[in-house]
């Protein structure tokens, strides 16, 4: 290859830019300002002539290439300086979720979401344990979750940054997350399913949170015989209605359809040319159910027989319309269609997907669905007004053993594009061009969706699953970036024992070439997705206000305390106790009760200032509170020993902090 | 200044030498191979002219300054690069540790310490739920903690990093983590104190663990009426005895000392010339106690009215006698050496502390102690050598009310410096020098410990609580970099909602003027020290080895499965299950109980891959495994709902984790 062309594919075309605007610096000696300008040089060499590179003895220094001072470059992120994206990532089975800026790769909050998380007092004494209790299933206390699937908030197919969702795969649930104040505000459990994985997406407005079962069970709990297995369990997609207004899902709003009984893996919803529709994989269609020790094959094995399986093609919109009309049965109080019904109002398709397919994601403009194969080399670009085709023209192939009417698989595909080995995950960029996971090659393949041919591959480290683009996912993606979510991170970073950190990778995708940025190891969690939004569209709150805010009901609290106000009041239920944080007092600071006591603490941080954050803490009593500026929190429990617990507060608040404190004494 | 003079002394001596060595290199055009080298160049300007530079347009089009690109390149770390140090960061609040790497400011893994934490499966159903049962306090089970001050284990004043400690402020409990496999592998509570702060610090050969109480309570627990405050409320300083051979704490082996109801606040061990003795520093010597709105001061004001308070001086290894002739009282199941004891026996002194004392800290060769005043502007430089020599001329100013003779203040420091406003803590370098966090002042000072004065401050961003330097308070500091642990991290990053991370910066020292480098948000918990180490001391193990470990007993576990031996047995006890993990099944896959039965699950990862971890799941059941290579673990508990529960793998795996998964069927 030609150097000079080398050289010109190689830098962006806003660089190129930003090179001839500065052509003038660059002549002769380059980085460093002149002796006598006055500035003081960071890299101003030894010996003092001005044109000599402290860049060249650092790169020396630390074994650094020139791509790998590029990359440093385009990440490093001075103080102050602010990220361009955000990623909201899956915080798998931490049950948390991640917050990371790009391109500085540093993770700005882990939001506690299934998991009670102490530093933000969720789930340690407040009201936060209530919105915990509302994801107990079957009567356990459940208190993790497998998180895989966040969704922003979208509206006309693109996000808008006032909420994220994401589902809980261990326990069949879905969590709401207000982007205002980055605080999870409900946990919704139905007990229709058992676990999810199609979860959560978002149809273009929002309109529905998508939620697809994964592994069958009956509907709506109880036993049955695995051997009854093709008869009694069932898959299903729940539609979890939500109200932009009330910032939560409505149960008695949503509904669900019921599936066959294969494994419903992943989801995604149609927008623009395909709105009003929704695309689940699948897997199992062989319905092997395992009993390795009972003769059977193994899952794995027997659940990897059939060649194709089915991509799930369901029209919501009409859905709804039919659980409008009522042709429904409630399940463990959800609204169900059952498949009968599905198949016979025209809901549901089946299109073939070949070997061990994973990932349906849908174009920008929602004309296509690309599907990949584990065990393939392809991706599969289904066309969705050929699709829209078949079914109008009602020409299947047949039906599988449910019912559900198949349609032909050559003619509902754009196309095959032969990416690589092991295949999983597709996201777009703004010029037409797709990036595909490659898990078992451990690269990307960017692709072109219009000449159907890939274009680069670059190299990851290692095992890939989901990648991500910024709005990658949505109407409008945004280039630049992908981020490659990898596994087993065997040799990337020091070792911190046998459970290894997984890596995101950071790729810049804005020049000719695939550029490797930067490897960000997750110290918490193993991420399955994650979704990149322009930061400037979040627009958080900085504190609660007025001040006595419940962020739970977003309202002034009914027990919202004033400065001035504070007292202990003993009433027919219990002891209540009116307090307020302050730098550097809560007052009262002295609380005395009886053992046996209800206690029931209303505390309110009265400051507005930016971080004046208390925490409150009662010794030997699990329990902590995060008390952010503004906000009131309640706390209701038994003092149920005897004894002189010191209170005080756990947030570093000044330098008078260690003497925040007070005692909370229980005479017996 | 002359510029030639500035330049010199910017360059580290290190940078100075590679500089030299790569002359040839920078001379003219730095950067940039020469066309036709044959090797790529990331960093080729577009203009084919090998003479541009691509770092230019990069600084343009970042806004990045020239003290940005050193900056970057001290920092970035490429792909597959290692850190040179370790930062083991208390978690705060979240009750963890966070493993960070230095220099690139990548957090590495999140340990679970006193919270549950389910990608590591502690807490979730395997035997660390009884781990962690171990830190209950009066019959409540306790789930989160206030980490505050970690200490690695030491040989000789030296980081040897085998094991690291760290306490819970709130509820008075010290966890052990062992660095082979980075687990909490202990927790003790005593009910001698109900709560901490000077902890933990190991003595020099790590022969205790220290924990000095905070907030005076009665000792052993119960309820005595806060107006007994002076008789019947008391301070105690707790010596864990640690067993390196097997890893853990020896209660019965331990002791401590009663001291009065001051609240105790840091710690830190004598090495070297006052190897034996420990020093901790008191506030609230005042005794207030608060009753705010009984009409007693607020407790911050309360305990802020003396101009002293006491610098305890305490001989342990005198102490250590004393206990183990059996001048003792058991209480709470600790031995306790009363403080009318440690008095006669000549092991506690005091010396005055001005105004609001936080830190002390002894320097690398032991002969000094520096403590700091939070509404001070000195440190206080207390002499070893002169306390020992008015202890052997028992030349006492007094005592206090509990009967401590206290030293004559000026006699026992060398002096004082005057290092700014509020300073906290000090950390030390490889070349004389101390750093001080100036809380009030937003800056970390560095200054002469022999010429005892000050040579240099950096802002901060911003109020700086501890910092930490490389091995900074070891008998031999690593010098290079300081870490500024900032709280109130108000418009560093990008917001993400009123709870805003901490901010950890990293300053290079190793020139003459220190240099701030980074800026790194804690997504989790509010850090108060860490310390660091040279990452070659850590050996971690890759996998557990032989195959079925139980890392709690670090022993092939006697219930551990090999392949082909897997079975269900139902026995008196319960049903017994008898399963390997390898990817990608479990045997067996399917588990039949009825409702009521108890469950003993006894599962091995057969794997001795690095990284072939797997996790393991039940629905429904709070139950979440970490199964790293080779580990064996044992889960009990009772079915306790009849139902279909999809049981599978939560860590991906391989191309086929999804289909790693089976029925765990409980029959009604």
């Amino acid at each position: 290859m030609d150097k000079v062309e080398f050289a010109t594919r190689r830098v962006p075309s806003r660089l190129r830019v930003a090179w001839r605007s500065l052509h003038w610096l660059v002549v002769g000696s380059i980085l460093f300002l002149l002796p006598g300008c006055g500035q003081e040089s960071a890299l101003a060499p030894s010996n003092g002539s001005g044109e000599g590179s402290a860049v060249a003895a650092l790169m020396q220094e630390r074994g650094l290439s020139e791509a790998d001072v590029s990359a440093a470059l385009k990440t490093y992120t001075p103080t102050g300086g602010r990220d361009e994206y955000l990623i909201f990532a899956s915080g798998g089975h931490s049950g948390q979720v991640l917050v990371i800026g790009v391109p500085s790769m540093r993770i700005l909050k882990v939001i506690g979401v299934f998991t009670p998380e102490p530093w933000q007092g969720y789930g340690y004494g407040d009201e936060s344990d209530r919105l915990l209790d509302e994801g107990n299933r079957w009567g356990k206390s459940i208190r993790w979750a497998d998180t895989h699937h966040p969704a922003l908030s979208e509206t006309a197919g693109d996000y808008d940054g006032q909420f994220l969702f994401i589902n809980d795969k261990a326990n069949a649930r879905v969590a709401v997350i207000d982007l205002r104040d980055f605080v999870t505000r409900q946990i919704v459990a139905s007990h229709l399913i058992e676990s999810d994985h199609g979860a959560t997406f978002v149809t273009p407005n929002t309109e529905y949170v998508v939620e697809g079962a994964q592994y069958p069970a009956p509907l709506g709990g109880g036993y049955m015989p695995i051997e009854n297995y093709d008869e009694s369990y069932r898959g299903a997609v729940i539609f979890w209605k939500f109200d932009r207004d009330k910032g939560r899902i409505v149960p008695e709003s949503s509904f669900a359809i019921e599936l066959p009984p294969y494994m419903q893996d992943l989801t995604d919803a149609g927008k623009l040319a395909s709105d009003g529709w929704v695309f689940l994989n699948s897997f199992n269609t062989e319905r092997a159910w395992g009993g390795d020790l009972e003769g059977n094959p193994p899952m794995e094995s027997g659940a990897s027989q059939n060649d194709m399986d089915y991509l799930h093609v369901i029209n919501w919109r009409a859905a709804e319309k039919v659980a409008q009309a009522g042709k429904t049965e409630e399940i463990a109080g959800m609204r169900v269609i059952r498949l009968p019904t599905a198949i016979e109002e025209g809901l549901i398709y089946f299109v073939g997907e070949p070997k061990s397919p994973h990932g349906v994601d849908v174009t920008p403009d929602g004309k296509y669905m690309v599907v990949s194969g584990k065990l393939d080399t392809h991706a599969t670009i289904y066309d969705f007004a050929k699709i829209q085709g078949l079914i109008a023209q009602k020409k299947f192939v047949g039906a599988d053993d449910y019912g559900v009417p198949i349609l032909p698989f050559e003619e509902a595909i754009k196309g095959q594009v032969e990416v690589g080995l092991g295949p999983l995950h597709t996201q777009y960029d703004a010029d037409g061009n797709a990036y595909t996971s490659l898990f078992l090659e451990s690269k990307v393949v960017k692709w072109s969706l219009s000449e159907m041919k890939v274009i680069e591959k670059i190299p990851v480290h290692y095992n890939v699953g989901h990648i991500l683009t910024p709005e990658g996912d949505t109407v409008s993606p945004d280039g630049k970036f992908l981020v490659s979510m990898n596994k087993w991170a065997i040799d990337r970073f020091n070792d911190v024992g046998p459970l290894l950190p997984q890596n995101f990778q950071l790729i810049d995708t804005s020049g000719d070439k695939m550029q490797l940025l930067y490897d960000l190891p997750i110290p918490i969690g193993e991420p399955h997705y994650a979704q990149m939004i322009k930061a400037d569209k979040l627009k958080p709150i900085e504190v609660y206000s007025p001040v006595g805010t419940n962020p739970l009901s977003g309202e002034v609290d009914p027990y919202a305390v004033k400065a001035g106000e504070e007292r202990i009041e003993r009433k027919p239920d219990g002891v209540h106790v009116y307090m307020t944080a302050v730098r550097s007092h809560f007052t009262p600071d002295v609380i005395r009760v009886k053992k046996g006591d209800r206690i029931h603490l209303h505390i309110t941080n009265v400051e507005q200032a930016k971080d004046a954050t208390h925490g409150f803490a009662i010794g030997s009593h699990n329990i902590n509170l995060s008390l952010e500026p503004g906000e009131h929190s309640n706390v209701d429990f038994v003092a149920g020993e005897s004894g002189v617990f010191p209170m005080y507060c756990t947030e570093f608040c000044s330098a008078l902090h260690l003497e925040m404190a007070g005692y909370f004494l229980v005479e017996p």
